[in-house]
């Protein structure tokens, strides 16, 4: 059955239906289906729109849609979190060509769903709509008690980031070479065994944000890394109009990344720093700190990277931009 | 000079002066340029999101970038007041082809801009994205003291709307005769004079939404019209349960557009039953009300449109839906 198949109505029931009060995170008065959704907010609200475009964010030969509707979530998610804030409501703006299965809307939703469970999230609204190219966006309401923002930097504060970088690079770059998608349930064995293939592959498609919970009180200025670690550095940076110093063997890189580049000749370090969407968060914090790995400090000004002999070469802002020169 | 010549974070940059702190209507910790947005709400919030994408809400071969940008705004807020909200903080997404003239998304945002300072609303972030159609999607925050829900119609309310019905769907009517974008503030005077034409163009370029301010203490349920009389009647009866019954003759009609659909040889009463985007608030209320026009009343079952002979013909939910059979 074809999504022009049903009316538009019935497909918001059905919406409806299957977001109606069962998730978690947040007390909602009136819900999806009316003009508007009505919150009780408690304390500041975090607030943050991301969409996914299709051709640009992504390819559909190689995700599904289940993996789809779970990154349209983590990817807002992940803002909420870099602000210091915990998910409460989620809002969807849908727009797909009007030949889209509804099994494809299903597991989109389900996608969705997953995910705001995971982050103890909650649909209260969205906008259906049709378009030749499929466009998702999302707006994520949280709650947040002490906001962190990306200007907070001081010079002298160590510089962290949450996990290993380059993994969602090198997990789309492996998924163009298997040509389709992949169930992350059901093993693949080519280029690589399902062990080395799975974490990077689900990284690029089906991250889980960050939570910065255990530290988020220490940190002076944050930022997830959605466009690559040198980009978005170089913003943490220009907010607080600070300067870096990073060190190249600082960065961790997984194994599995550094054992799939080896093979594939492509150099770890490169995709670490220019490879977006890994969606771990880039903090600042004058404390030594567990949990996160440290890759440098701030300085006063200039953006360096200290190779393993202790030259210093120039962070340039590379990563993905929509509007490059 | 077109987009792809400034990088995204001059883009970025130029935005978030544009919309610094100059708009009055809310107040706002963080603002355009964090990871999210912090607002400090009292009381309760109603949510929402629309979007609107080139070929299916708009074509810009009628549109200018000015008008684009205020009814991206109008349409949010619209479903804000629907809910018995008052708009105070607004998101966009904003995915534009990678050629798009810089004065084209300088035109967009003052549209924006205009329609935020007249709704006392404020830009508090959004995204940016390139993408091979435009789609605009907004996410409108406001207060609501008490909600006023699509379902709350009672058997035995009297039917309002706030105004003549029919406009927008002329308008756009006109435009495709006019063939090109027309600016209000210069009169063209093809295929009618200029008094008749520009509040139908108006109607459809530039709608504002209507501030339900004056009676929405009063009332039991309120949907604006977007889609159309007959199906968004059909939805506040739905929600509710109810019926209706509602007179031919008392379904408000300008005299500009019966007076163009007389020379067009076109239905007054089909434009004004299945238009959409007029953005009149649809509503309900045990009262006898001034400043809104009685077009009926709600029955226990039923949807019916009383003819002006007193015929009864049913009411089907007409107008514009996006997965339609």
């Amino acid at each position: 059955m074809r999504l022009s198949g049903i009316g538009e109505l019935s497909l918001l029931d059905k919406i409806r239906k299957r977001f109606s009060a069962k998730i978690a995170g947040g007390r909602a008065t009136v819900g999806i289906g009316d003009d508007a959704a009505v919150i009780s907010p408690r304390g500041d609200l975090a607030l943050t729109t991301d969409m996914m475009v299709e051709g640009v964010h992504f390819d559909l030969s190689y995700i599904t849609p289940f993996q789809l509707g779970f990154k349209l979530v983590s990817v807002n998610v992940s803002d909420i979190y870099a602000m210091g804030g915990s998910p409460s409501y989620a809002l969807l703006a849908l727009a797909l060509p009007p030949g889209t299965e509804e099994a494809f809307l299903d597991g989109l939703l389900d996608g969705v769903a997953a995910a705001l469970r995971l982050y103890r999230a909650r649909l209260v609204g969205g906008d259906l709509s049709s378009s030749p190219v499929m466009t998702l966006s999302a707006t994520l309401i949280g709650r947040v008690s002490r906001s962190v923002k990306r200007g907070g930097a001081r010079p002298g504060d160590f510089i962290y980031v949450t996990g290993p970088l380059g993994d969602s690079a090198m997990g789309l770059h492996l998924l163009k070479t298997i040509g389709k998608p992949v169930d992350l349930k059901k093993p693949v064995n080519k280029p690589f065994k399902w062990a080395l293939l799975r974490p990077l592959l689900e990284r690029h498609l089906q991250p889980v944000a960050r939570n910065p919970k255990g530290f988020k009180r220490h940190a002076t200025a944050m930022i997830d890394i959605s466009d690559g670690l040198s980009i978005d550095l170089v913003r943490l940076c220009m907010e607080g109009r600070v300067g870096a110093r990073i060190y190249e063997e600082k960065i961790p890189i997984s194994f599995e990344m550094k054992t799939a580049a080896g093979y594939l000749g492509l150099d770890p370090l490169a995709l670490a720093l220019k490879g977006g969407e890994d969606y771990e968060l880039l903090f600042t914090s004058p404390k030594k700190l567990s949990g996160a790995v440290c890759i440098g400090e701030v300085a006063k000004s200039g953006l360096m990277l200290v190779d393993r002999r202790g030259g210093h070469r120039p962070i340039r802002p590379e990563g993905y931009r929509h509007f490059e020169v």
